[in-house]
């Protein structure tokens, strides 16, 4: 028998671990064209809090008294795929559990000599790719350019953010506490960085955005973003990746209409998901790898260690305690 | 002596008379490289209310004490140019005065032999381009796909849903009286209207958008706009032109956020001025002038006669008045 994390309801505002279940299943055996896996990372992400609502979103809810399912790192212990073999490490979009019997259509390899397997959850994974192409296709930010970006030290706003840095913007990161602009400043290189907790927004982003700003990277929503607005040059853009602030908002997520804001500048906002991009995966892949092995990206990783403190790790998104790509640590990978 | 009109004082809320001076002065006499105008038509719109204001905007607010300037169509007097004679008929961005003294390179000759002098004001002129460029390089309505347009039997509207009906779209309007639901359907061919004042505008929407929304052509802001957001369709587009229910609000104007609304539909959201095109100009207006001929485009105008009564036809857009473009008649052409 082995652990599996189902959706026992649907959150009613924040997620609390009432909302899930912990339950015992067997491990399973594969079939033909199938593995078996063992679960060695998995990736928490805001982005899950909208599937566990039955609310119209762009993928389908989860259902309850289903497993959640994310991006996880699974090693193969038996393989009846001719594409695969023992200790193989893949990538697929799995059910929260601690072995799971794959497809061989459904998981990819990745080369963890490479790059830690992590990596693939993060860096080099959906959340690079979601920095990359939301910075890139539509926030196109130029030399000299101010690019703000909020939740900055997440995981994906602080990869934006050293993207802007590879391309010669000017990098502000708005974040929660003074370790994490800390970090921003002095690890990743960002030109300035705002603790919106501490201080005052609005006056903040006027003192170091003494040009204005060019393009906003939306990771939050709410107050944060209201203050970027009356900001924004000529032609300014925000990809719009995300609203962490609103997500578990029971009432309508209430604010100033935006659309005098947007006509004053001629500035463009467009969300996006990363599912967009899928065709041109592999363009943002090499060049995420190539700037990583260059030393022109670093990443950190906040990791929890044990299946059992899954929901932990996603509840603490919310909480906003992680630095960086947040990820849970089942097992040790065999070598 | 002539009379001009003047900005008193910065409109609080709602512009009224008061805000305004009909002023006398010399008509001028015009040197070397300029010529005399008599006033024919003057245009009034909706975005004139934003210059009306010290808030930062996209062109310089107008001074106290000095005249109101709007797209004018006016007719030479007496010539210093050699570029103009007298009796011609031009387009220029002119105080509202009777009479102006123009420099040469501040004007253009329209020929109001292929077109009403004042069609130079519409469909040939700025509002034509705004509709043309909003639509077609933003919204990029394709064929089958909804267009939904707000303000529709305004002046920019009314040809932002014929532009789509040639496209091949399927075309929804909205606007505030029975008589312009009714112009929308039978003389514009859309394929439905809505009457926002006696409709609920979200349960109307929901009706004649079976198919959910494509491209949302803005023009007014506020409650309308609220309820399209939970409509768009995947890679929506909203071209953001105006804004006109939030002009004249004193306080900040309040309404859902739409981060949500643009990152599960991955929908792009643009504001624009019609400036920002200007180099295509002419491809505009000789596509307009084309479609006009063809007699494929129509349009409406609402005609105010006297410059006495130039105020009064401002004053009545905010009115929801008038039907198609507001202009002033100063005075018959001289042939």
């Amino acid at each position: 028998m082995q652990k599996q994390i189902k959706l026992l309801e649907r959150p009613k505002g924040t997620p609390t671990k009432d909302d899930f279940e912990i339950a015992r299943i067997p491990i399973g055996e594969p079939n033909d064209g199938e593995v078996l896996l063992r679960t060695i990372y998995i990736s928490v992400d805001p982005y899950l809090r909208g599937r566990m609502s039955d609310a119209n979103s762009y993928v389908a809810p989860f259902e309850l008294n289903e497993p959640i399912t994310s991006g996880v790192i699974g090693q193969v212990i038996e393989s009846k795929s001719d594409h695969f073999k023992k200790n193989d490490v893949v990538l697929g979009h799995l059910p929260w559990q601690e072995y799971t019997v794959a497809d061989e259509t459904t998981i990819q390899k990745v080369d963890h000599h490479a790059a830690p397997a992590s990596a693939y959850l993060s860096i080099l994974g959906m959340t690079g790719l979601t920095a990359y192409f939301g910075l890139l296709d539509i926030g196109q930010p130029k030399e000299g350019e101010t690019v703000v970006v909020s939740g900055a030290a997440g995981a994906v706003g602080s990869i934006v953010g050293q993207i802007a840095k590879i391309k010669g913007a000017y990098v502000v990161g708005i974040a929660g506490s003074d370790e994490k602009t800390d970090y921003l400043r002095s690890e990743l290189k960002f030109d300035a960085a705002i603790n919106y907790k501490t201080e005052n927004i609005q006056k903040a982003l006027e003192k170091v955005c003494p040009n204005g700003i060019d393009v906003y990277y939306e990771n939050v929503g709410g107050e944060i973003t209201d203050a970027i607005y009356p900001l924004l040059n000529k032609f300014a853009r925000i990809p719009v990746c995300g609203a962490i602030s609103a997500y578990n908002k029971q009432e309508t997520d209430i604010g100033p209409r935006v659309q005098t804001y947007l006509i004053k500048t001629s500035a463009l906002m467009k969300g996006f998901t990363v599912g967009d991009y899928a065709a041109r995966f592999p363009e943002g892949m090499k060049e995420l790898a190539q700037w990583l092995q260059e030393g022109k990206l670093t990443y950190e990783e906040t990791i929890t260690e044990g299946f059992d403190h899954t929901i932990d790790a996603f509840l603490n998104l919310f909480k906003g305690a992680n630095l960086g790509k947040s990820v849970v640590k089942v097992a040790d990978l065999e070598s």
